[in-house]
């Protein structure tokens, strides 16, 4: 019998957990609430209180250039995406581990001011690193584990958002987008122009901060509590608003419509798109890494929602209805999922 | 002021964990029972039960050969190796993320074959994958996270040896060194033969088995809970019996004196050791990735111990009696630590 080997650049990431999901999550402790599939995994660690668990690394040279991001933002931003996921099961971050494997001639010096970044971030989201592994890697590789905790009552879930329920967003969207373009030119420049190039970064400086050193929405948490709200399905958006809506929908049996005139930029993503003569919706529906929170929000609950922080973007609907976008001339169209696939070529633009 | 730049290679693993540990554990919850040191970290998760998580991570080039390991055996060793960790808490592994990162050109095959080495060996284990992550990445990395849980007044760490304890080990050591050598032999062999290579390793299946498919000593906790024994103190062996009886006797503010003449060993490692015409000691201590369990025992207990799982290989003394073996003649000789260190040259076999 001949035998066929496939890559798993065919299955890419959502096929390969999929696979996962199938080959792992056979057996289930009673215990366990929720395991591979949602933002976190959960677990009842007591009769009213849970824990949840995710996991997220960053590659040199998939998901970050060491010539390019400084090591104190790289810390930041390797706890920030695993506390994202944690946020968006309405749960706090506590404990983390981390795993470091590092070329052998990368300095000390690099190293300490990763381990600073990641402490800054911990205090900020008031966590703690309790654990972790070093070891040698050709490639420099951090991968994060976040252990959050929330009273088993308080978790939401990818699943709930129920037809005429509002789509809310956090935030704005496109912004980390909007950042790497102008990082991306701001390095072709240096490799064309070398000693006679100049930085021109300041007009852009929100948005590159958005991709350097995102943060979590942990402070959602604290309005929807003080308000009295509580979202009836929750995501976060790593890759980009199309792809997690598409998620929540799939979780929730639900179609939606997003109203493409809501959705949330800031000034510099705007311009950032005007100056590649590009689509501004295209930023803000594909564009990754933004870390805000999409949710699904009782229409009853509207009034209560904080406007400084939040956005309703459109409508959740029956599942037939499909996902659709309304343009601003009112015609709807249907809204693919396509985020990030770190596995197809060009999947990444901070790799290529 | 000029500046200069130490590569980490300067430091080696234990030098980076004192670096991380005085960047990041700052901060300390009042459940964190336990952070960065021990072999995993301890927090309080109700009245009487604590969790404990470790992590670790396995990288192409550094701690497997890719064309030399079945990605079945690296599965189950991926899990194990973090599950001794758990152990050595005297906890019980429950739960685990994995963070895959793999080559563009990987086989689907591969990643299931993997997978299902996890699964078996999880089941065996009597735990579950709730969760990960996948990503590309130049190497295939697998770094594992394991959240084990005990009551907390079971727990048992790295200090708590008192000076005529007794020191015991699981098992046998020195054998997944044996089994390295072994596959090194058969590699070069292979390299140099080509096509006329046979492969020879039917004298060495337990040796070889040993260094592909090590098993944490999960036995070795019903064996005492039956047999009503409690060790003071307790480690795994993953970096060599001379690296860790150096822990425990830190940990513990001891001294030891290990008889080598009592080290277990098994007769394929010394079958391995006199084709070498190696120092079989030298096997038993200093060989690592054996995961057994090194302990110390209240005199009073011995009689309790379990004969065919365990050994007394010695004493703990008081510290200013130094960490000394004593060979067949008598003479006692200090004990350097020496382990493994992955950021030196020649430091893994498997790698180099």
């Amino acid at each position: 019998m001949s035998q066929q080997f496939t890559p798993v650049s065919h299955l890419g990431e959502f096929g390969l957990i999929d696979r996962m999901r199938t080959r792992l999550g056979q057996e289930a402790s009673p215990d366990l609430l929720l395991g591979i599939g949602d933002d976190a995994a959960v677990y009842r660690i007591s009769d009213d209180r849970s824990h949840v668990v995710t996991t997220d690394a960053l590659v040199e040279g998939v998901h970050f250039d060491r010539s390019f991001v400084p090591m104190g933002h790289l810390g930041r931003k390797a706890i920030a995406v695993n506390v994202s996921d944690v946020v968006a099961m309405n749960a706090r971050p506590r404990y983390a581990t981390v795993t470091l494997g590092m070329p052998r001639n990368l300095s000390v010096e690099m190293v300490e001011a990763l381990y600073d970044g990641m402490a800054e971030a911990c205090a900020s989201y008031g966590m703690e690193i309790v654990g972790g592994d070093t070891t040698a890697s050709p490639q420099m590789v951090i991968s994060v584990t976040v252990i959050g905790e929330a009273r088993t009552e308080d978790l939401i879930f990818r699943r709930g958002a129920h037809p005429g329920d509002l789509v809310c967003l956090s935030g704005n969207v496109g912004a980390a987008f909007a950042g790497l373009q102008i990082l991306l030119d701001q390095r072709r420049e240096m490799q064309e122009l070398g000693p006679r190039f100049e930085p021109n970064i300041e007009a852009y400086r929100y948005v590159i901060g958005r991709q350097l050193t995102p943060e979590a929405r942990i402070d959602a948490l604290s309005s929807w509590r003080e308000s009295g709200i509580r979202p009836h399905a929750l995501i976060d958006v790593s890759d980009g608003v199309a792809s997690e809506i598409h998620h929540l929908c799939a979780a929730s049996g639900c179609g939606a419509i997003i109203e493409a005139t809501s959705l949330p930029v800031h000034p510099e993503t705007a311009a950032a798109a005007a100056e590649r003569v590009a689509d501004l919706d295209t930023y803000a529906l594909f564009g990754g890494e933004d870390y805000e929170l999409l949710f699904a929000l009782d229409p009853d609950e509207a009034d209560r929602l904080d406007g400084d922080l939040f956005t309703v973007i459109g409508q959740f609907t029956p599942a037939e209805e499909g996902i659709v976008v309304r343009g601003e001339d009112g015609h709807e169209i249907p809204l693919t999922a396509s985020g990030y696939n770190h596995f197809e070529p060009g999947g990444d633009g901070a790799a290529e």
